[in-house]
């Protein structure tokens, strides 16, 4: 009999994992290779989780969520965007993974085609593969000045067929943000082509126009298309390790995904969710965020700009910088190289994707000191690169 | 274009959730229905989740679960059972459920063959189902004097061409705890037709043998057997809300298991994990609870022994009294009606598959006093039953 690892479901191992894991073994080494800030939780989120613990709420929770939580992630959602979320529509589960996890899991069936833009965070297009789906990649096109854009033509064209538009805007890693005309035109796609749209909205309140949010979906969305959207607790309010999110469902359809969750994880601690409640009710937390990855956002533009050999536009949302190193070939090497040789562990292009090769991504939601340090780092790397190539 | 729940994957709902829904509605109701008790978490886990809050452990977890937790949980269960465990074998999970969905997303693809025995906990199956698994159950043979019991040669036939048999061994809901030598049985025969072993020990600890945990499939199987062991917080140290599971896997096998947890919850909360790690140093809390658990027991049947009309046999583990209501043959009817005329809510046996029509169970995991007020009502409840048939 051959070994029982020979035949478990595998997935792509992720390739910020393996740079990290470099990285974790040198102590004097700057991580801007995670999606994760160094800012603290909202202190009204650890008192209220507390509070809830002393009051005994560890019994099994409502699979949908708290019935106060639903209610105010509706009611934030309604104040956030144009049309109002119905508490119909909202459950609550065990991190925006989860709830991309589940949306796939009641959207597709073995053979299912999902179409993505990419680069891509891995992890939507590895739970479609865990599915038994085809995966689809679209590449966004990178123009000469470092920005990228969506091919509204290329996308009709690929959704004939396909099951899922996985749509992430603002975009982890590029930064690209959808507009407003660009979503009424992809939901108008999926319309015409009878497929899902299944919006990740993680990044929506981090967005340097001077707005409080990205367009989202929800602005423009009936509640009964082929709409889910994913979001999270852990980049609006610096709540990465609490592992909350949420789904929002087309109007009719919660009482069929209350059983998905139930059989995925079964819920949430009621604790955790005391704590995201009052996180909803922390209105200085996102635009407090929000200045402080800008500020970030800034920097990166500033030293970047000075760095020869690369293309960089300041991303119009979430919290990365994308750039282009010209000659870059193997960015999964040059990532390991810049731990090893310069302490800058920082996420390699090729880890989104084939359409990532060639480019690298850095976290700009740390501490302008931690950041200009680690920067500074990362443009000597990127001088010592040049003068190899 | 059809509405869009039309076309989403759906399963069977829960026939314990709608009693209970019919029961929250009713102020007055005693709920049995549940897997829970009305004890509280170990204050030390309580404490140890709090002070991990204080330091600000709030980032990305390591999606494999908290180095310190995995050597804890090897430690634990290498003492508790009869053979060494690698902590290299040990992932964290977002619940028991996560851990039991992560161990089929890895075994199972769409039209395999899923075994397992019935009655049964209806999740396990419908974990499998959402993967496009076909669950074929064999039921256990119910004898005259309440028992139950696995027939192992109609197992042998039925494992052909399986790919997983999922074993729940204590049993929810009758209690049925298989013995070393049938787990030894079980193993050969999985050996024999290359068939994963997926057993779901949740229920270890409680046994009323006066042994410290039930016979595991840990006690026999080699690390490299086809064999995922599925395991909770909730029921050994009171913590259903907290959400914690974990996963021992074949040696060699973790890396790939842990991308299938990175794209389903991605890690659990490092400060619910610190408290995960001091419940696992608290020695006290599990004799504690079997102890009340084995009260409960012993109340249930001396107030069901007094019932007639019933066969009903102490279980030899997990925490329900699992009974057969002569006559009986719509228990969601008898189970409503229990709710609505007498003020109980117990589980109907139909929400643990056909073979469970004409039972109850019920939950005897509650203090003493509101044990025999609930039972008192169940036994009038039976009465009327008895009386209209």
């Amino acid at each position: 009999m051959s070994p029982p690892h020979f035949d478990l479901t595998r997935l792509q191992g992720s390739r910020i994992v393996s740079v990290a894991r470099l990285a974790f073994e040198r102590p004097d080494t700057e991580f801007l290779c995670f999606g994760e800030s160094d800012r603290k939780s909202p202190a009204a989120a650890v008192g209220a989780l507390k509070a809830a613990l002393d009051r005994g709420e560890t019994l099994y929770p409502d699979v949908r969520g708290l019935p106060a939580l639903r209610h105010a992630l509706a009611h934030y959602l309604t104040g956030l965007h144009k049309q109002p979320v119905s508490e119909g529509r909202v459950m609550v589960t065990a991190s925006g993974m989860a709830a991309l996890a589940i949306g796939l899991s009641a959207i597709l069936r073995a053979g299912d085609r999902v179409v993505l833009h990419e680069p891509a965070w891995p992890n939507a297009g590895n739970a479609a593969r865990l599915r038994g789906a085809q995966v689809d990649p679209l590449a966004l096109d990178a123009r000469q000045d470092g920005t990228l854009h969506l091919d509204l033509e290329k996308l009709d064209r690929m959704l004939a067929g396909a099951r899922v538009f996985i749509l992430n805007s603002p975009n982890n890693p590029t930064g690209w943000t959808a507009t407003e005309a660009e979503l009424r035109a992809i939901l108008a796609l999926c319309r015409k082509h009878g497929c899902w749209l299944l919006s990740d909205e993680v990044y929506s309140r981090l967005v340097y126009d001077g707005g409080d949010a990205a367009p989202s979906i929800l602005d423009i969305a009936e509640a009964d298309d082929r709409v889910i959207v994913a979001n999270s607790f852990s980049k609006t309010w610096v709540m990465t390790g609490w592992r909350l999110g949420w789904l929002i469902v087309p109007e009719g359809t919660r009482d069929a995904l209350s059983e998905l969750i139930e059989v995925t994880h079964s819920g949430v601690a009621p604790f955790i969710q005391q704590g995201g409640l009052a996180a909803v009710a922390d209105h200085v937390t996102p635009p407090t965020f929000r200045a402080h990855c800008a500020e970030g956002r800034h920097i990166a533009a500033d030293i970047l700009g000075g760095v020869p050999g690369i293309r960089y536009a300041s991303p119009d949302g979430a919290f990365y910088a994308f750039l282009q190193v010209d000659g870059l070939t193997d960015s999964l090497a040059l990532a390991e190289r810049l731990v090893t040789d310069h302490g800058i562990a920082i996420a390699p292009g090729i880890a989104f994707g084939e359409s990532g090769e060639g480019w690298l991504r850095v976290c700009f939601a740390v501490a302008p000191d931690r950041l200009r340090r680690a920067l500074g780092r990362l443009a000597d790397g990127l001088a010592a690169f040049r003068a190899r190539a």
